[in-house]
């Protein structure tokens, strides 16, 4: 069994801690927490053992009933792996200890390319990740962009992309982020730090990103054109889309239009916590206008869809098996990932 | 086994069937649709047999691969007893219906009072229930007032009730209402419908509620104020609400101070659809001002928390057992409702 | 002067009847209103003779204080031209009544093309308006679409556009529309219906759109990409915009880079309702990837750029004056239009 | 003619400096800003002298077209009282530079009472205020209570207030602040802060608040129930608010229920910014239950009722003159405050 700890015990942390614990290969050794919270509770419920930033902080965990198992570098000593779900920048600072316990570890997206020196994507570049001391698993966006973009350039070539993000202003939990009524654009100046990124994975695509923020909660909205390098059928595009492991349709039939009514399927179907780990397409909206300009809507949960890839980059850097398909039938059954 | 059939299959329609089903004494004998949609696709997986209002539509829920049983008619055909959870105002209308089928009837709190002649509460007047063919469950917000006035009425007698209900604007998984960026007195005039709604079940109280809208899409949230006819500490009004079976406290040491977050604790701990069948008091807020006036923050999740009561109502309906608090803990169990 | 009826005093016609009374070569006869409303009240304190739909119901205006002048069709004896504002869909029913009384009629992008037979943009086709009895404004979204790709394309040439609409879910004063927490695709399908009705004014163009509500109430936001058919740089782009009459450019020396801020500016300065009239170009996001592939963000004020369309059309039809330019500038000094 | 500077040219600032300059006897001798802003741009097309805080800035502001006038030192010296609208808990800190250059000044509410040792409302306490060197000038929430418990108070006693401030999220300019899609209670603890800030300039009234955010942007609405000390109609509550110069009615005519429709209406007014410096009171909500239990919905314009309350807070420490009502008169028909 390969021994993660989780450090960051928050929107991302928390979701990976149950992933991890439905693995067959994985499980769960400690979990961290800086502050007593709504989130501790829940941990200590889980069993997932709770250990703290700051020990002197113990007695205000223990005196609302939460039960403490240490401190961070206790947890770290049990690990094989540690998965960084700290916020953005922090998780940088947090290299030199993990290198003290010679552990092998992953960031998130929040951080920069060169914490890790690889940025991964299991439908991309799992390969490259196997045995790995140190793995970034990209941001939701870039996750998303990649799988579909990597998929369709597989089968006819991408030439150039363009994609706009409508990004949700706040998680569901939170409550200060707005906005509360204006569309902001995040940044101004175009492109985006999104291309880029998707360059850290997929170097060779041309790529122009644009994105706003919204005053919604649940999940980004992604316009993707592609220039498309040979003649396609938006029937081949879907078939793409329908054998991809991580890539969904959401269809005609329901009558889901929008990502308020997706939510409520997801939970609805008894998705964890709503979670869509995979990107979510519009079956209606995949579209081909004259033979190689494909345009298409994705729904991306900024919460869930990079979870899925936490798990397969701890599998390839621990080894666990070194076809990328494999770990990503075995973490989709883990979770119960039915078709969407 | 009490044979259920749910009319309507919607936002309430849904969560009572799956009540229904987990219950020893019950199960669903079919639910409803008019037209297809993503929530027909989970009734479909769920295995609840689907009927549908008009036969003649039957292929456009076939063409996109949804099974159908059979018309509204049939369904009633095997049911012991019938909850209409068709949209306010609607459910009137089939009462010939059910009476036609000789089915008992219970109704949510769109309709008014007369469509049954008794408006119902577990935790208030279980009794008056027992055998009952007809019976409407008071609305979400009555629901919470209800509980609380009663509660504390037991104890301390209430003499005045004020209460003001700022009720979320849409459901969760709607698109159309809003408002988007306002404050709406729903109505403009004093008193609301709610305090009268109340009296439906409590007849004795003196109550003045208020209501307005605002852009948010989970729980209404009450500012609850009572004159008390006994002096009352603090403490001994925590402990009615601890130990009421449908009450929770939001603990202090959560951290939650809003209805986002506490929708995203109910999901953590893995409630299905973040469902809050539970009026939820925030512990901090129960405040005795002097020795009678009482005030407290209490939300109320708006598709939630009349389920458990609709599942209370057929028991008492069907003599299933005299006792209301057996009832609604054999209903709690059965959903795994643990505390907050 | 021109004597101008407005058929529908809402969101449009109560400022096209400002603007109207701002300009030197025109005057209000009436304006029309079917209920008592807040708007109502404002066309008597404007001084606006008001002209009721049905006059049995004077009394019901009479009796919350508002003065009625009539019914519509005394309005429509008093006038040279009217501007149809009244609802989309509406405003076809009304033609055979306006050519009973001989009159020229404006109708706004909520009727199809057909019901004028002319689309029309002060800045694309004001000469082809000259001396014309119908004219529809096109929509706010086509009027924005129309100066920007126009301007350009008269200069380099457009070969193809991309145009993402991102929109406000309700005007700002309005309290029914929503989303509350969604975006939603309008519609799911690619392309959206904005792409064919550009082409109504601009029949060469080759235009892709796509679109989706947001939960805001100022401003659509779009993003527009145009290739184009001879290399261009930033500053040419920025100049272009700069000169137009109609184009404004958001500048990066004020901060803006929201719909929000844009707003609070516009009313700082003192516009009218915070009304921009002009396409609103955020400087900093003019971009020209490689040398004819180029980008920009500008947010279009849906109650506001299609008034001064309106004033133009009326003076077409009228034969005020046979260049637009002169028109444009008549209607803006009268307006107090002051650059952003 | 009164020399005024105001320190802070935001939200406030910008329309207390209008105000001034619209007023017979006062005049702006300079407004200031720590970066260059939108809100620079403004003061220069006003024509408002612009001071900077760190006059080393000086080119950042010139570099992008704005005229500097100086350091905040320098706006001082010309000035014979400061208005202080700099960020809540930062005007304290400048109260030693306002008594090195011998000044009197005003502070907002969001400085504590001690900052000034008086806390101020025109309709309350306007003669305690003649002469003053210092003064605080109260929040939006508690001016909006003040006027309305004093003015019953006055007539009828009032023997308890309750209320409740549903609070709008964020400002209309505001991009950064939430919430997105939740009710905050702020705090949860009962009493709010506003009972006792109420307390500051009525020591007398027994009052309990409590408070909470929404995500809305224009105007707080306030849930106002008071028990009296004598019977009353309904009907001598509205001449009561009838009769005072800073409240005005919602009339039922209008049709406004909400927030956002009567911005609609102060826009369509011609009100600057859409400014309602009085307290808006719904006609329809003015219910007296029994004799002596008065309720009402008041909306309360957070970026506008104090505004004029620093007008006659100038006048009163000036010795403009020593009538509350009077000053109250010129300030309003200076500002060509007209009844809703």
């Amino acid at each position: 069994m390969i021994k993660v700890a989780i450090n960051g015990y928050g929107t991302i942390g928390k979701r990976v801690a149950d992933a991890v614990n439905a693995q067959p290969d994985m499980e769960v050794v400690g979990v961290s927490k800086t502050r007593p919270s709504a989130e501790a509770y829940i941990a200590n419920m889980r069993g997932y053992p709770l250990y703290i930033a700051d020990i002197a902080k113990r007695d205000t965990f223990e005196n609302v009933g939460i039960e403490v198992a240490g401190d961070i570098e206790d947890m770290l000593k049990h690990a094989d792996v540690v998965v960084d779900a700290t916020p953005g920048g922090v998780g940088k600072k947090n290299k030199t200890l993990y290198e003290l316990y010679n552990l092998k570890a992953i960031w998130q997206g929040g951080e920069d390319h060169d914490v890790a020196g690889f940025s991964f994507n299991s439908s991309c570049n799992y390969e490259s990740a196997l045995g790995r001391d140190f793995v970034r698993v990209v941001s939701c966006n870039t996750t998303g962009l990649c799988r579909i973009i990597n998929a369709v350039d597989n089968v006819f070539g991408v030439t150039k992309v363009r994609a706009t993000m409508v990004r949700r202003g706040s998680d569901p939990g939170g409550i200060k982020k707005g906005p509360v009524d204006a569309i902001v654009l995040n940044p101004v100046t175009i492109p985006s730090h999104h291309g880029p990124d998707v360059q850290t994975v997929l170097p060779h695509i041309d790529i122009v990103t644009l994105a706003m923020i919204v005053p919604t909660t649940f999940c980004h909205m992604h316009v993707v054109q592609m220039d498309l390098g040979a003649d396609a059928t938006r029937e081949e595009i879907l078939n793409i889309i329908e054998e991809h492991p991580r890539m969904g349709l959401v269809r005609k039939g329901t009558g889901i239009t929008s990502t308020a009514e997706l939510k409520e399927y997801a939970s609805d179907m008894g998705r964890p916590r709503s979670d869509l780990w995979e990107s979510c397409i519009y079956e209606e909206s995949v579209s081909v206008v004259g033979k190689r300009d494909l345009y298409m809507f994705q729904a991306i949960h900024q919460e869930a869809d990079v979870v899925v890839e936490n798990i397969d980059a701890i599998r390839a850097m621990m080894n666990g098996t070194p076809d990328p398909l494999e770990s990503v039938a075995i973490t989709n059954k883990a979770l119960g990932f039915t078709p969407l």
